[in-house]
C-alpha cells in the first residue's frame, strides 16, 4: 500500500512507530501491535503500528522522528508500507528460548534484525533473558562480536600496530584513559580510545573528556585526529561502531543483567581494528567483579575471545574497593586528571593504575622490556603525557591551554564531616555514586563528589571526609540525604567486626553496574 | 507537575503511553524511555513518555486512547503527572531472572503493576522467559493463580455448586463446549462458560458461538443469562476476570511460549467460582500436549493446583491427532455444532467427546452414578440439549429459532482432491488451521475448511478430500497454496514408512499453540 509521509514531530526514544489510519491498518491486517515495513528510495525498516481515527486520515502515514531520520523522509514523500511478516531470526531466539546453542549464521540474523528494527522490544528482551538464564559459551560470545561488527561502522586506520585499553567500569571515579591515552600516544602508539558515557555510574569517560574538549566526534572527524596525534579521547555512540549493542543496554538497564559484557566490549574494539589490548577489571565489593576468582575467570574469557578475534588482550585486575583518587562527577574528575597530568596533587593510586596499564601496553608491544611502568611514569614526569593530551584536546577541537581553574565545579557545596575519631575503614562505592547522581551527576557536569579521606587515612571528630558539589541548591538537598542515612564513609577501629543488623524481611536493591 | 490533558485520538494496541513537550519532559527528569506517573480523581496509571517539540505545547500532556479509558480523561482534565520510579516489583523480577524462586507476595505485586501499566514490556517480557527458561513450581503457579484472581472481577454467582470445562486447545474444530453447556445445564448444573476468541488457531469457542449469538457480555449481563438458564456461552475478555492474564499472552504469543499456562487457565476457572471442573487435553502430533505421558504429567499438575484452589479438578486426555468433526472455521463449526445437537449429521467423535466429557460432570456432582456418558447422550437425544442452547442462545440476545441454513457460510469455495487411491493415514492439523486462517478465519467467520474424509476413510483418485471456503477470491487464493506444497492429508497404503526427507538444513519453523 502506498501511503504519504506525515511527520508526526513525536519522539519514542529510539523505538521505530508509525501511526495508519484504522481503515488503512485493516485492509493491511495489522493492528495496534503489529509491525509493517516501510520502503522508501531503497531504504527499508520495519515499526510498530499505532492507530489513529481521524487524526490521520485514510492514505497517510505517521511517522515518528525515529522513522524520519532513519530513513531520511519528508513530508508528503510516498513510502511502500506492508505487513511485517516474522523475520527467520524469531526463530532462532525462540531456540535460545528453548536452551539451544546458536550458529553464527543464526547470532548475525538475530543482530542484523535488532539494528533494522525488525525485532521487537519483547523479542530481545526474551534473547538478552535467555542469553543471561543459560548463559552464552565462547562460541557464541565470539559470534555475537563478528556479528556486532558487521553490522556497524569500522574505523579502519592505516596503521600497522593498534593498541586500547578498556575498564569493564564499576570504581567511581576512574579517570584512568585520561593519564593512559597521552601516555601511550606520546611513546608513540596509535591508540584511537572510544568510550561511553556514564549509563548507571556518575560519568563515563566520555562525560570526563566532554569537559576538557568536543567528544562527540564523527568517524572520519577521529581517523583525522588520530592520524595527527596517534591518540584520540571520543565518544563511542556518535561513531555507530556496533549499534546493536545499544539496543541491547537498553534492554539490559531495566532488567539489571548484563550477559552481553563480553562481545558487547570486544566489538567496539575489534571495529576500531585493535591489535593489542589492556582489559581492566576492577575487583572488590563496591564494582562488578566481587573477588579475584571471578576476576581470573572473566579475564580468560577475554583473553581467549581475544585470541578468536585476532586481538591480543592481557587483563589487570585492578583494586576497586573505593574510588580512583578523591574526584567523583565529570567536572571533577576532569580537574584532577588535568592536575595529576600537570604533577599537581597527590593522587598515587591514580598516578600507579594509569602507569601499569600504559606499562602494560608498552612491553606489549615491544616499546619497553620488563620496564613498562617504569617507561610510563617516565613520560609522565617528563611532561610528554601533558604535551600530547593537549595536542588531543586541541585536534579535537578544545582549548589545548586549559587550565584546572578554567574548569567550573558545582558552586553549591557541603561538607561531609567524621561523627567520631577513627580510620576510615571502607567507603561504599554505590553510595557515593548515588550521592553524585543525586546532585546531578552526570547531566550536570560540576556535581559530583570529593573526597578528603581515604581508606586506612585517620580522622578525627569533626574533620571533613567529603564535598559534595552540586549545581542547583535542590538537587544538593537529595544528594546529603545519602549521608545522612547508613554511613557511607566508615570510620572505626580496626577491631569492629558488625556489618550491619537485619530486623526483618529486606528488600534487597542490589546495586548494578552497568557500564561498557 | 500539573498538566492539561490533550486526547490523541492514537491507540498503541493496549500500552499506556502519553507525549509530553520536550521541556516539561526535561523538567521531570524524563525522557523518551521513561515512564511517569499519572493521577486525576484517584485514579493513577504508568505510562511510557513520548516526546514532542512543538506539536505538544508546554502545561500538556498528549494521551493514547489506552490512556484515557483507563484514567476516564476528558480533554482539558488536569492531571498531577511525575516521573515514575522503578516499583518495587522490578526487584521481585530480578529476583526471578537470577532464579530465585518468588513469595506469593512477591507475585502479587507483580501481577498487580503488570495490570496497572508499572511493568514495562521488557520488564514483563524477561519475567515470562525467566518462567519459562527456569520454570515456575507449583507454589509459584498457586500464587500466580491466586495474584490473577485478586487483581480482577470475580462472578460470585449465588449458587452451592457450580461446575465448568476448559479445553487446553491445540486440535482444530474443537466445537464440544457447544454441545456440553446445554447438555449441563439442561441436566439442572450451572455451568457459567467463558470462552477465548482464538489467538493462533482457526476459531476460539467465543468465535463460533458469536455466530449464533452475542458472546460480548459484561459481568452483569453473564449474571441474568446465568440465573435464568443455568449456562452460558460467552467471551471472557469483557468480563476482566483475570485482566493479567491479556497482558502475559501479548508477550507470550511473539515469543511462542506458554509458561502460563496453568495459572492462566485456573484462575479463570476460579475468578467465576467454580466448584468441579474438567480440564480437556486433546493430545497427539498435531496439538499443544504430544504423548499421553506428557498429558498425565500436566493433568497431575492441574488436579493438584485444583485441590489448592479449592477446585476438584478431573481430565481428559482425548485423541487430537485429527479435527474434532468435520469442520474448521467460526461459521462451519457453528453450523455443524448446530445440526449436531438437533440430531442431524453424522459427527460421532464430536458427539462421543462431547459426552465423555459431559458426563465425567455429571458424575463428580453426583447427578450421575458411573453412567454420566449415558446420561450426556439421553440428554441430547431427548431434545433436551438443542432447546437448552436455544433459550441460552436467546437469553444472550441472539435468534432462538436459528437454523442451519442461516448460517453463511463463505461463497468462494475450493475442493481438495485426492491424488491418488488409497487410505486417510493422517491429517496436518497445522496446515489445515493454516489454511482456514489464510481463507480468513477467524475474522471473516464464514472462512474455513470442511473435511469430506478423515483418517482411516477410503479415498479414490480424485475424490473431494475437503472444501477450502472463503468470503473473499483472493483470501481463498492464498488458502489454496497451503494444498499445493507438501501433503495436508496423507493418503497412502498402510505400509508406507517414509515421513519425509531433509536434503539440507532445514529452518524449524515449529508451529504454536496458544489457546486457553
Amino acid at each position: 500500500m502506498r501511503l504519504k509521509v506525515s511527520l508526526l514531530d513525536l519522539e519514542s526514544g529510539g523505538k521505530f512507530i508509525v501511526v495508519l489510519n484504522r481503515e488503512d491498518a485493516e485492509d493491511l491486517g495489522v493492528s495496534g501491535l503489529s509491525r509493517v515495513k516501510l520502503s522508501c528510495r531503497g531504504k527499508e525498516v520495519t515499526a510498530i503500528v499505532n492507530v489513529a481515527f481521524e487524526s490521520i486520515m485514510r492514505g497517510y502515514v505517521g511517522v515518528y522522528n525515529e522513522v524520519k531520520k532513519y530513513m531520511n523522509l519528508r513530508e508528503g514523500d510516498e513510502v511502500e508500507v506492508e505487513a511485517a511478516h516474522s523475520p527467520l531470526s524469531v526463530y532462532y531466539v525462540r531456540n535460545k528460548l528453548h536452551g539451544r546453542k546458536l550458529t553464527y549464521e543464526e547470532i548475525f540474523e538475530i543482530v542484523k534484525d535488532v539494528v533494522s528494527g525488525n525485532l521487537s522490544e519483547i523479542e530481545i528482551a526474551a534473547f538478552v533473558t535467555a542469553l543471561h538464564t543459560y548463559g552464552l559459551d565462547l562460541d557464541e560470545a565470539t559470534s555475537l562480536s563478528i556479528a556486532m561488527v558487521e553490522t556497524g561502522n569500522k574505523l579502519e586506520l592505516k596503521k600497522p600496530l593498534i593498541v586500547d585499553k578498556h575498564s569493564i567500569g564499576g570504581v567511581p571515579g576512574d579517570k584512568t584513559t585520561l593519564l593512559v591515552v597521552p601516555i601511550i600516544a606520546a611513546s608513540g602508539l596509535t591508540i584511537p580510545k572510544s568510550s561511553s558515557r556514564s549509563i548507571t555510574s556518575a560519568a563515563g569517560t566520555a562525560d570526563r573528556a566532554e569537559v576538557l574538549m568536543p567528544v562527540a566526534l564523527g568517524i572520519d572527524e577521529l581517523r583525522e585526529v588520530v592520524e595527527k596525534t596517534n591518540g584520540c579521547i571520543v565518544w563511542g555512540g556518535a561513531l555507530d561502531l556496533a549499534p546493536a549493542d545499544d539496543i541491547f543496554i537498553r534492554v539490559e538497564h531495566p532488567l539489571s543483567i548484563d550477559p552481553l559484557l563480553l562481545p558487547s566490549i570486544m566489538s567496539k574494539k575489534k571495529a576500531v581494528g585493535a591489535n593489542l589490548l589492556v582489559i581492566d577489571i576492577p575487583t572488590g565489593r563496591g564494582t562488578k567483579i566481587k573477588t579475584i576468582g571471578e576476576a581470573d575467570l572473566l579475564a580468560k574469557d577475554f583473553i581467549e575471545l581475544g585470541r578468536r578475534l585476532g586481538i591480543k588482550v592481557q587483563c589487570a585486575v585492578t583494586y576497586g574497593e573505593q574510588p580512583v583518587g578523591y574526584a567523583i562527577g565529570p567536572a571533577l574528575e576532569a580537574w584532577e586528571a588535568l592536575n595529576t597530568i600537570m604533577g599537581k596533587g597527590q593522587t598515587y593510586d591514580l598516578i600507579d593504575k594509569a602507569a601499569h596499564i600504559a606499562g602494560m601496553l608498552l612491553e606489549m608491544s615491544g616499546k619497553a622490556y620488563g620496564d613498562g611502568r617504569e617507561m610510563a611514569l617516565e613520560i609522565l614526569r617528563s611532561g610528554k603525557a601533558e604535551e600530547k593530551l593537549r595536542e588531543i584536546i586541541g585536534a579535537q577541537g578544545g582549548d589545548p591551554d586549559i587550565k584546572p581553574d578554567d574548569i567550573a565545579l558545582g558552586s553549591e557545596r557541603f561538607t561531609v564531616r567524621s561523627k567520631r575519631d577513627g580510620i576510615v575503614l571502607w567507603i561504599d562505592n554505590a553510595s557515593i555514586v548515588e550521592a553524585a547522581r543525586l546532585a546531578g551527576a552526570p547531566k550536570d557536569k560540576g556535581a559530583g563528589v570529593l573526597l578528603h579521606k581515604k581508606i586506612g587515612d585517620r580522622v578525627s571528630e569533626g574533620e571533613a571526609l567529603a564535598t559534595v558539589f552540586a549545581e542547583r541548591a535542590s538537587k544538593l538537598e537529595r544528594a546529603i540525604s545519602i549521608f545522612e542515612g547508613l554511613p557511607v564513609i566508615g570510620v572505626g577501629e580496626r577491631m569492629e567486626m558488625l556489618i550491619h543488623e537485619i530486623r526483618e524481611r529486606p528488600i534487597a536493591k542490589k546495586t548494578f553496574v552497568l557500564e561498557r
